[in-house]
């Protein structure tokens, strides 16, 4: 089987989330890292490049010229990564759409929604795929609970909670030089958003992954507990969904001792489950006479859906990495499918798209809205 | 040693709450039934007192009767449980403490705030103990978790969750004429918090029990899920709390397969705790570094006040009836040491007094008046 | 309701066992305390029975005298709870059902096999209810797992894994006065068994509870591993049960941080069951898909027979005093039935009988037998 | 950077262990595979070959032309992965070892002793890398366990419980031509070990590797309770250890309901610790106060050798595939540094060893023994 090729823009040598790509990518050997433009600076990307394999022809200074001169080439990338912080995300992402490269991009998506909508419509009238890496909905468990909640094993649903819990920004570690910190903390190039941006957003897709509810109005109040800081580090969000549902959303990265608590929890009238990101092997059933049951990633119990995201028998612990990992077959089969004009499997319809990354921006700033609104319920 | 005696009012036979107070109160041998009121109807009442082993000349056929006539007696009962529906609790503690007799009340305290008020002066001008049975903050474990965040273990308190989960009102369990579903569901007798009076209001008492902090306004989205309930029986509230914290506080009866899950988890500067009240035995203390220690009831390395609260060593489970037992001890030794003229032992300050219960009732009608408010910041 | 009566052989103040016992006994005000020879020492007797309120008249300074002035009474108390160090327990019985008393005797019964014979025969002669207080077998959940293993849920039983570890004895505390390691790391008061006598017996009665399947042969492997210990804190021990079934059951006080870890695994041809003591409201189900299904104590869909060793709603935390309490219902229904002439109700059947404490003993006396024959495999 | 090559025995489409290691060899992008004798049918090693990227002329139709040809070439293949069915390891080994190529194979790594200790002395006297993928010492936590052990954190250990508990043997899967059960359980193919040599290894070396204490003699009890087998399918082992230590391992896959349940518990004089494999992100230390400490995988707080086989931050799961890589890592800086005439960093001392493989044999054939000798005590 031929490969996939791919270009990288930002995810140098060091960066944490550039890496988590290139293991995602390199897992089921499905894609090749070909170009990049690594860093800000050319001489970075130049090292990284190196450092990383790629031919120095196809390491670029920026991504503009990434852009232009792949898409000149007769062998362009079949994709583009996007992994710088989020400020670079709208430029670098129109440029690559306009040039006509397919684009997986971090979320969350772009500062404003009317970036995120424009690359929304750009993509659309390009007939370009455009993914978002919302990867938690890349758990085969969380894909089996939207497979059950959405073919109403539990009747209507009721109330959701959805919670993102982190400990790391306790303290002021942007104060300390950690680049993590740094940008996430700086709305220059975080945007308005900071917890709610950075992980509340991964809590609002995965809510709206699995239930299948609309976010429709917001209440919301968010804090900024580490000194100087501009942004929200903690955030509790109120939701009305839509169905009559209900739900409560809460972020914070000031939750000493917890490191990537991203949980959710959906009643309906007949039944509930929950699922916690920590434990991603099991999902959790809740019944009316009291019994919970416990599925395990891998049983035949499963569903297809569910099998065709995993690799390895039940408890042989996949994790993080694969849930990413689905994520790009996903994105690998939308493109070979457009390619060879056939009908894309299944796995291509788990993508999150420019519609969900547009869902996540709007969702923040109508969070913002309602905080600076002394917490008035507001549309998303 | 001398046991004390107790009065009943409501409680009979069938009664779920009657029957866990008196265990409550057998388990350690400290206090005897001698006396009650134990039904609305005489004949019941009567049954009741005979089942119970309660002479038949101290079984009354009301509330009134009982005060009146357990005070004209030379040997009265030391104090007086109220274990009715919700609206009786005011006029039948009213109707004790004007006739000079201790009150133990179960919660919420009263309808009104005014009424909770009225009696929380009455009981203070008669020198009377007047306690309401926050049963929770009994536990051993929950002591020792209010001992280390008021004692400054987490520095400065930031954020904290109150989950109040249950699913038994999930159906309409009131249209089956089952007891406990009826009159809770029913706004004349449970007043004008449907889950929120009934369980919230544990929620609120323990996050304050154990930070000390105090609820200072609400912003409160309230459902009722069932159909043809006037009562909410879901609740999301955001709260904003003495001194700079935040917290968020959710309550439901529809979370289908919940049994009975009370938890908190509160995160300072410099740590946090998890208390889950069906694992009551541990306490879960999260460190900057990530790891987490567990405590387990009964081991040396707690407080002496986690020490009182607690009867067997650890691994040997104690559970809800012992933490609702310590409620009572520390109701004894109030009622021993005024009876004695002397300075009363430590276990005697952990009782939820009337003051307890009014912030209860007033949390009530704060949550209310915001939902009303189309949930604006409403101070309790 | 008439209360039963009983006396109290040792239990006096200060002692752990002897207050479980009592508490147990007053939760459910179902027997009176009224007579007891608490300790060896006379003084210490009145001073104890003094302090629990035992008229001074019936407090006795030995057990001798217990049992004959008790049965001489034209009032005698009803039943005799034995809970001395264990080679008590066989002279004190003995004394007791010659005088006609009904006995409750702690575990591991007496000390050596003959012993509890001679005992299980006298009761049969003498038509007296002799229970063992194997009180982990009062646990809902457990009787709810006999139930479900004996009616042939999951099959012929294959594999059953029976484990209770502590850590207590990690250190010398013997050398230290502790009273409790004293006794029980003396082979004059424990008997031939340490650990093996202490706890083991426990596990080895779980397992035969819930199976119903025999301990036929044993290879033991016993150490000592405190210092100047001469018996086992630690025991492994490789079962051939009746049915073709296997077993592993081991136990041990010097796990460091386990304080109370008796659990018990049950493998059958088509599923199994996890039970573990410290968790004691949760029972889990194991199924060939591999889903997990956790059961609740209180829920609706338990057996008939976990629902009359039920106090409280699913939820609210029962524990060690319950599952005591409920082989006290059953002593009392036994006795009552006698004295009534009349069917005993089920819950006199789950008590654990001399038959029982008997196969303890030999289990004990095998092991030992075997670890002195390098592991050999003995027959119980 | 230069990748190293590899090449293949087994593992064929199809496999679930040749998939596993390949995406163990791809997630780091550090080796690639070139060539590959997929299946002992020339024509489906070929499909196979083709189907995973392998130039056709390197696809050959034996592990001896494998062997032959590879060696023979300018550019042989770096190494030569080994995961066919039991009986083929030893043949397949030796002739690539005798061909000079280094070797990594699956486990049990042969059928005899004899044949592993001429193994390594071939591996030895040739200057070969030989590991046997004792992937679960792959974990970081289990590598950080070994740490705190064999540093002496925990005083003199005492006693060691090893588990592997699975179910997929619950029925007899061999005889519906599942290819998995089909050759483990066929004594020609698997050697005289069921459980015992395809997971009572894995248990028998995490215990080695953790605490560093020798296997002297064991007491074995092995049981096929599947009908017509005549490998176990469940076995209970009492082990004696080094420095006076004690163990028990026990071992099945009749097991129903659970998947891959592998775990070790170690309890030294001053502390313990319990890690479980379904679990792997957690380690559990014990201490003599009763509290448990939860490490987590990815905290500043672990050991530099834990770091070493870490990629992800704390929270976000890894799991078997990484365990699997940190292995590989390992042994292709075992490679690289003897290339490179440079002494290896710390990751390739942490390979198994083919002296750690013929450990596993020996401890397989002693168990064998010590159950044909009526569970005689058997030295290793």
């Amino acid at each position: 089987m031929k490969r996939l090729t791919y270009a990288m823009i930002g995810g140098g040598t060091g960066s944490f989330i550039g890496a988590v790509h290139r293991k995602a990518l390199n897992l089921d050997g499905r894609a090749e890292l070909v170009a990049g433009a690594f860093s800000s600076t050319p001489e970075r990307s130049r090292q990284s490049g190196y450092e990383l394999g790629v031919a120095s022809d196809r390491v670029y200074g920026s991504f503009e010229e990434l852009a232009r001169e792949e898409s000149a080439r007769s062998d362009p990338a079949d994709f583009v990564v996007i992994v710088t912080p989020n400020d670079t995300h709208y430029p670098a992402t129109k440029a690559c759409l306009e040039a006509g490269l397919h684009v997986v991009c971090d979320k969350p998506f772009t500062i404003t929604s009317d970036q995120a909508s424009e690359l929304r419509d750009l993509a659309s009238s390009k007939g370009l795929v455009c993914a978002v890496t919302y990867n938690y909905s890349g758990y085969p468990m969380v894909r089996h609970a939207a497979e059950l909640v959405r073919g109403g094993m539990f009747g209507r649903i009721r109330k959701v909670y959805a919670e993102y819990h982190q400990g790391w920004l306790a303290t002021e570690l942007e104060t300390s030089g950690q680049k993590q910190a740094s940008w996430r903390t700086d709305p220059a190039r975080a945007g308005i958003g900071g917890s709610l941006g950075d992980i509340g957003t991964h809590a609002e897709q995965l809510l709206r992954f699995v239930t299948g509810l609309e976010v429709e109005t917001v209440c919301a109040e968010l804090t900024s507990f580490g000194r100087g800081r501009v942004l929200d580090d903690d955030a509790s969000v109120l939701l009305r969904l839509s169905d009559g549902a209900k739900g409560s959303l809460t972020c914070s990265q000031v939750c000493v001792g917890e490191a990537n608590g991203l949980s959710l929890r959906v009643y309906g009238e007949t039944g509930g489950l929950i699922w916690r990101q920590e434990q991603p092997e099991r999902l959790t059933l809740t019944a009316l006479d009291g019994s919970k049951t416990v599925l395990s990633r891998g049983s035949d119990r499963l569903s297809e859906r569910a099998g065709h995201a995993t690799r390895l028998p039940s408890g042989h612990p996949e994790g993080f990495i694969e849930a990413f990992a689905n994520l790009y077959l996903g994105v690998i089969e939308a493109i070979e499918s457009k390619r060879d004009s056939r009908e894309p499997g299944p796995m291509a319809s788990e993508v999150p798209t420019a519609e969900d990354g547009l869902l996540g921006v709007r969702f923040v700033e109508a969070c913002v809205r309602s905080a600076q609104n002394n917490s008035a319920w507001t549309p998303v």
